[in-house]
């Protein structure tokens, strides 16, 4: 099954509106792996399907690992459960159930009744995380959001100075650091900041240094559409989020993508509308305070630097709460990372749990 | 050499004015341990005694594991390159050099002099980090001081209310990081609060739950004296740590030794003439601050917990600075402790590259 999330691991960022799947078939007494595949694209075959061609009548009594439960239903491509039936396979490996309504189940149902063994959860922590994009479509509606930063040992962003501006020299974490941000891009369809980012940094927010990686979608949360035509990040497919009334027409009449929207919440399920299953804040702390503060933070990977500042910017700028109300996070992965450390959690608190007003028009 | 280490750290918190030291000493051949000791206080014996004591016969042609250079003076004990060499030990392995200046050296070249031979470096960086207090008392003339906190992945050691209050209620930390907490201040000479903190939670500052475990010397830094005689903390042994003018005869009248500072720097080398080697700051923010605006930081042990709060109270309030001046730090160990992660980094830099002026009267 790790080999499984290997292969899944290839599709990241690629298949919105579908989940990243993995599947390995191996003869059963060899042990020898004669099929591997994963879904490129949304509108190409599964998985199962790419394993499978390369099987060929290998396949024939092998078992296929797969990171999600086959499909049962006819989508743009036929069942994957028929095609693992027709060819003969004789056990199933599931890492996670597929939470789409039309399958849910029915998958492994399928194949259980076609006199096939099934075994369901195997490395399912890490196939759910994988997927967190799909699921989060699935299951709330909107894309799944993660908050990376990266601070010192005494919890701070960036420094101040004196006039309370953020000083953008001096990084905090290294480059090792940096280039897992880069990856990251890669992996996710969509990556935000705050106007203010645009307006001082005029970022391009473009994946570098990753080999056949390609560029996440640029999103600008932007009340009073105040982003320049000329930004460097408005490349092709960029998205500007709005308050309904701001006139944004500048921007439009270059061929940006103008998202109205009065809260977060709107302009998230707008994004999803566009595809977009997992949203990377790197808008700092006033864009993930807004999130934080909605209760829409799902995930958050922080980088821990090997140094303390004092005084400056936290990562969190949310309004004060006891500390009996913080967030719980599930940590699921804790990593040295160059000079710095890695943690990354999940938020696995129900969504209705947090939520508290979320207007776009602190942005 | 790390069962050596081990015995040495049976000594830690006891042993001051001198170093923890452990050494065990084997058999070549068989690989067998046939002397074990430690410095259990200063005033007993050496480790080396009470590993040769134990040996006896078998410590001749043996090797013997000592966390620090022998010493080569007459002090309250005779020199224990002797009774190494005395004893007939035909190898000596040593972690660290003792920086002591009678000694620096001289302990190695006495036991080599002798037709020994000896290996030195030997987990040198875990016994260095042992005996820091000591090094701090030859090196710096004052103790080792250490900052230990627990903070959220925000960054944040407790919530505020809205009055700008730290809220008491709600830890941030786990049971387990708690009780680690209780082992450190068994193994540290004292522990240091602010007066502010006396006021708001009469803390005992005791160790709980530590077998064999001994309460360290409470340290209060009060400037003006405004601690309560009747303050729980104020158990004999326990320093009030004032401006020179400050009125403590209240205290004074109660037992309570009285340390009169305008610095900082004073404080610690009065604390530095009472025998403490090791400082804990348990106090919070405002009194962690002071030390590290003054340059006299030396070791931070940070608990992660896995939640994120908002705003919030930071781990330290020093003057804002540039990302660039932010004080770097060793990291020596991560660690997972119950729900929590427990980072440890010491700062390398030179004491004369920190250092504002340290008044005491902020605190």
């Amino acid at each position: 099954m790790a080999q499984a999330l290997a292969e899944s691991r290839r599709g990241l960022g690629r298949t919105s509106p579908n989940p990243p799947v993995g599947c390995v078939i191996v003869q059963p007494n060899s042990g020898e792996v004669v099929g591997r595949g994963f879904h490129p694209r949304a509108g190409e075959p599964h998985a199962e399907v790419f394993a499978l061609r390369e099987a060929g009548e290998q396949a024939r009594g092998a078992t296929a690992y797969v990171t999600l439960e086959p499909c049962s239903h006819f989508g743009r491509t036929p069942p994957c459960a028929d095609a693992l039936i027709a060819a003969g396979i004789a056990r199933v490996v599931v890492a996670a159930r597929d939470p789409n309504p039309q399958v849910d189940g029915r998958g492994i149902e399928r194949l259980r009744a076609a006199g096939m063994e099934v075994t369901s959860g195997v490395l399912e922590a890490e196939a759910v995380r994988q997927q967190a994009g799909f699921r989060a479509r699935m299951e709330k509606g909107r894309p799944h959001v993660i908050y990376k930063y990266a601070m010192t040992l005494d919890g701070k962003v960036a420094a101040v100075d004196d006039a309370g501006q953020t000083e953008a020299n001096g990084a905090v974490s290294g480059p090792e650091a940096r280039a897992r941000v880069m990856q990251w891009r890669d992996e996710c369809d969509a990556i935000a900041v705050g106007v203010g980012t645009v307006l001082t940094d005029d970022p391009r927010l473009t994946t570098r240094g990753v080999p056949g990686g390609r560029d996440p979608r640029p999103v600008i949360f932007d009340r009073a559409a105040r982003t320049p035509p000329s930004a460097r990040a408005l490349r092709e497919g960029a998205v500007v989020v709005t308050l309904p009334h701001a006139d944004a027409s500048a921007l439009a009449s270059v061929g940006v993508t103008i998202l109205p929207a009065a809260t977060l919440e709107e302009a998230l399920r707008g994004l999803h509308d566009l595809g977009v299953s997992t949203l990377l804040l790197e808008g700092g702390p006033t864009l993930a305070s807004a999130f934080a503060a909605a209760g829409l933070l799902d995930e958050v990977r922080a980088f821990v630097a090997p140094k303390v500042l004092g005084a400056g910017l936290p990562p969190l700028l949310t309004p004060s709460r006891p500390m009996t109300e913080a967030l719980g996070l599930e940590i699921y992965s804790v990593e040295v990372v160059g000079q710095d450390l890695l943690i990354c959690g999940e938020n696995k608190v129900q969504e209705a749990a947090g939520g508290r007003p979320s207007e776009l028009s602190a942005l």
